[in-house]
């Protein structure tokens, strides 16, 4: 991923040289385990563990000889280890055993940052939402005015999603957190099979309970599958700014810095280019999680065409999730809510909004739904054209034949809408 | 394709009695082909053209047993034409050299609806352009006002968008047009290799320059990402009208029956249901062009995999783009423009869309950039919250010490910023 | 869907006549948990059930009119239950509400069908890697012989991904089995918020915890996410079995019935169709998921776009991976396994498949891995230049100076390559 | 992109001191074009073209204070010129002018060198389908053996689809080799409109017949299909290799050096593991084409959420399109191609392979299709379940009964398949 967007934290575990590490963790994690059922002694053991270390360069080098990185590798930690030991790395393993437990690893480390910042992002969400319990606004359906709600209300929508997408996420990374040390097409054919459960317990992974040399990769697609699932939400989030700052809108605002220049042509303007520039990379990420499953149809025990699309979209997406969260959070926190202007929305056309009611009253009355709606619908479309709707209700004797004045303005009563948002909050208390 | 979103024209090619009757055209083509060089007599061809029939119950029952479409169509021919002519149907042939050039002939027709259908909207378009050339409204960049331009420049930029789209796929309509009459493999081992020009001449096709039993499926993915673009040029036109019939900035609104009814609970909603169908249905095709990629890669010489999809993906994808043109091209022949509503629009805020003007006649009296840019900025912000920018201006002794009120409120004038739309105009007459 | 891909049950209840059916449904339930409050009385709700009813044709008639379906089913719904007892239809409802709630409950009906074929399948599936559980074949990797393995525990595999998908599905599932009673923008505006729950427990669907009008769309995103897991393992399998059943490989073959005809010109030819075809579906499915997630992306309180599609895509991906499964369990079951070419298949090269153990065994007489391992490499590359790599072995020195000829001959032994198979089916059992 | 995927030509292209260089460029064309009409002085541009530079580190600077990039540039490049200069730059554009014909020209030179990959690969596969013109062996269809042909023959038509494709990329090369100078909303409202046409002709660009702020992403979109083309095509041709490569068909290898290990467990393995590489990577530039139509849709005149996926996307792709086709033309240069087991191949089964021409005579003879088909077949599955199909047809006496034993022989004479392979080749002459 460019520097642009990512992180320090996150990037560096996707670093080769962590990589690498990440690989001796499995192999040593092998050898304590070869050492635990007696097939490796204390004194080798401890000798490989101080001595075993690689270089990125002399890895390359090598590389470059044998067209395998992890035979590179392994050799160059044979050449740090010493011959004696030597024999004792990865014995009885293939290479995937090494890499798809390492990559294991390096799912969860980078999971655990964004379960992270998830979690810095809905408490943020959480306190502006109870924050803005009683913020009137318009709520919109099909972009066009339907009813007062509060923009807490919103908010609150917002994190019961967000939430759900976490537990998906915890749901797909258990289901990713498995090793294997199962050896050419998973068989164990020359190593004992209690190594792989040994391996596994000193990594905190779960072993995978059949594996034919790889760890199957519907996992891995469902895991960017939660990926995607929080991408989208954040790009449905970061969309609904955009729409609230647009300029007839205008009931919030990204934070606008002092310094800051919105166009090199304009200088009235003020973008929403942070909610933007976030629905771009969402598309980046979810477009990658169709590479995942693309890779899930291996031939055979396994073939390794997902291994070069694995090395881009995994630190990729990895490392732009991390980053949209912790923008989007950093937008939330900073976000300018315009109370007055979501209050003068409410208002325009006269009330029109309260069409529901007014329709439900009617039928109360006696008109059926079909003829009460006719009514209601006749005096609204003349308030969109430019009228008033409680005017023109006032002026309608199909409607004051039926309800009286103070009925009528009864039904332009804001709090009986919003008459439930306590106990729907008191849910998420 | 259900029938909700099927337009009875496009549907018709798509049944399965239109497919068995392209079969047939393409199997006598080739007889007439052979007769052509000779190798069926005249006698014989006409007997054939006149008895050749197939029933879709019959074929079906004969394909329970054999397990393959084309030969049970085949043996249901045969036993319409007698025993003596049944040896000349599909001599030399394999199957896919009729489902492929049939395919060809059903896509090519499809084809010429959608082109019509493009034809028709973009008439429609242009001169709803050409009628709003004058109209003034707001052009906005990220949501945001921008600079003042024209209702009809806006549409302008559609009609060149959907002309590049239909000249899209136009293209890709040549290099579909295509048939094959090349035998098993493609090597035209038991078939005179004349006979697939010959054929492809009668049927209005070129011959494949090369095939390998099957018409190479780079030639369907491309065409199916000429749909792509249209339907997604459709999506972005349809997002327009839905921004624009937005309830804050209603500048146009699709029509509205007299006994329409815009939802259930409220009687006050007209809502841009039209458009907003169209984006979702613009998806369907979208994505269909995933499965058209996907197809490409097919084993060796041919596997038959792309088969299943593409009895789904290419009708559904024709019949949805012919429906989606249609029902696009009647919302904007209904459209309802809204001239005051975008005038009005324009004047939000003072006018602090003529901020650039401003700047540039700043940097005119000897600003650098940057202290102009800071100086209009600032008067901009406060506009935006809420003052009159104009008035701020008139107030900013930094503006005034350069410029004259009327040189001030010269760059008012929204004339100037309409200079060259005739102009514009012009390359499109 | 196409016929050519439906099963009866699942296509049913996508009808017309069955969504107007679920409709009622919840407008009934809506009713009897408004008598459960005391707000409609037990004589009108038995009026209603008894007399609620619809017909598709009247519901298009008043669409027609109305354009708004729900608007229209409700009208003819009133027309059933008499003007006394309309007032109660729908009361405090919005149309979102029926059509979300009717939509989970044909989901949850849908899937309660694929939960049935996975099962199933699941069954077979075992019972066959049971079976052929010491059924010795090759591991491949890279599509190339890797080492020996059975063919019973590739199934194993098989059934550990699939029940990992059905446990998915259950998820996903759960997920969206979730109605929603709460009108306009989600407020309960003006309906008793305790209706939502009532109506859910009647349904029995979970009542969502909050909502915008509308169920939020990850949820469906994430159900179809869910489906193409299972379609893309099917897909897996299925080209499993296509490579199995290539000419020079022949491990296993479709079932191919007397009648049956592979293709129009080659009489000699024995295709995996079913398996093909299932490949090709499996794209169509996992696309519609992309649409799907572009779903999520509404606007506001909620937008409609992601209705036309969902019409086309729900209905299509639950038919198609019900007839996928159905079609699957059916291959599996006629699957005609090949044991003797199985087995002849892990002896071409004169065995250079066992270079692994080879390599072991030179390694703990002292060599080196680098070095064990090129000596093995040489002699295992002649073998596969068409010589037979344990007489390869036997005439090198560097071999024989450290190994015996038994030894050498031992490393040849299949069964200590299988030693750990059962074991490994222990966790299934 | 990853340095282990990139080569450097292309990827200097993309690197942020590049993209700067390429707005320069477009920013001195500017000024060259407002030279060319009067509007600056010879002395001023010559002052300008000489003095004009950047720093990226001091862009970084000024970016992070006004959060624009290209306002940041601008204001260092005005620090360059000096202040009397200053002004000329960037007269009446808008920052969108510079990014989007910029980016046009990193395109273009991108693409440039993808041609020329193109052009080196096409002719390699071109020589080696004439090399290979009579190079027998079996052509496969569903994986399995149809009918032979020749391995130049396959190649020939892998020539004639990536000949296609690249005709492809250049008819989308065209549509995005545009330039604008239309400053804000499009409409030049601050600057002279002949200024586009004479800027886009000093940087060998059209320009854009119309505009609104941005060049419409529709051409991005298929310039991006277009690559997708590509790399599906050599996914496939990869894919067709690994078939090939199988242990039991061994037809054609990827080379192997001779220090190369191909497996860390087993000394064995040679496998093709560069044409894998290569499926995979195919995958991720499909994927790239999903975010570039979703980028399609943006808001009104323009708004910015495509530019941080265009970031990651374009730079991406191009540059892995460009290592796909310099990694794929090494491996065909260096295919080992196994002409003996081709042979060796199409012998299987005692020429089961021939069926067609004993059905085609026997038809002639006087059988029907259906009988003549019933006939060969039985043969033929006999064959398939291990006998020799030869001898089955010469021990029928239903065959006997017409063909004599030479009419027999005469069938399974290879060349009478491949009398037609010199008159395909000489279309690609």
């Amino acid at each position: 991923m460019i520097e642009r967007y990512s992180r320090e934290e996150i990037s560096k575990i996707w670093e080769l040289e962590s990589k690498f590490g990440y690989y001796l963790t499995v192999e040593l994690a092998v050898c304590k385990a070869y050492n635990k059922i007696g097939k490796i002694s204390d004194n080798a053991l401890s000798e490989i563990c101080e001595k075993a270390s690689f270089s990125v360069e002399r890895i390359d080098e090598i590389e470059r000889e044998v067209k395998h990185d992890v035979i590179a590798f392994l050799t160059n930690i044979n050449e740090s280890v010493g011959k004696e030991n030597a024999k004792y790395i990865h014995m009885g393993l293939t290479s995937s055993d090494v890499i798809d437990t390492a990559f294991a690893l390096q799912i969860k480390d980078s999971a655990k940052i964004i379960l992270n910042d998830l979690d810095g992002l809905l408490s943020v969400i959480k306190n502006m939402a109870f924050k803005y319990k009683n913020t009137l606004c318009i709520g919109r359906s099909h972009g066009v005015h339907a009813e007062v709600m509060t923009f807490g209300f919103k908010l609150l929508n917002w994190y019961d999603e967000l939430e759900r997408a976490k537990m998906g996420l915890e749901y797909a990374l258990k289901e990713i957190s498995v090793g294997q040390i199962s050896g050419p097409v998973g068989t164990y054919s020359n190593l004992p099979i209690e190594i792989e459960k040994l391996t596994c317990d000193y990594l905190g992974l779960e072993p995978a309970k059949i594996s034919t040399q790889i760890i199957s990769r519907d996992r891995h697609a469902k895991f960017m599958s939660a990926l995607a699932i929080i991408v989208s939400l954040i790009e449905k989030f970061a969309t609904e700014i955009r729409h609230l700052q647009k300029t007839e809108v205008r009931e919030v605002e990204e934070s606008f810095s002092n310094s800051q220049k919105g166009s090199s042509a304009m200088p009235h303007k003020k973008n929403p280019i942070l909610c933007e520039n976030l629905c771009g990379l969402a598309r980046v990420v979810r477009s990658n999680m169709i590479t995942a499953f693309e890779n899930m149809n291996l031939w055979h025990e396994r073939d390794i065409s997902h291994s070069s699309a694995e090395r881009i979209i995994f630190p990729d997406s990895l490392i732009l999730v991390d980053f949209i969260l912790a923008r989007f959070e950093k937008i939330m926190e900073n976000l300018v809510v315009l109370e007055d202007n979501m209050l003068k929305n409410t208002e325009l056309y006269g009330g029109v909004i309260y069409s529901q009611k007014i329709m439900l009253k009617l039928i109360e009355k006696g008109y059926s739904r079909e003829d009460a709606y006719k009514i209601v619908q006749t005096n609204a479309l003349k308030a969109l054209a430019g009228n008033n709707f409680k005017n023109e209700l006032l002026n309608d004797v199909k409607v004051t034949s039926k309800l009286t004045k103070e009925e009528i303005e009864q039904c332009f009563n804001k709090d009986e809408y919003l008459a439930n948002i306590d106990q729907i909050f008191s849910r998420f208390e």
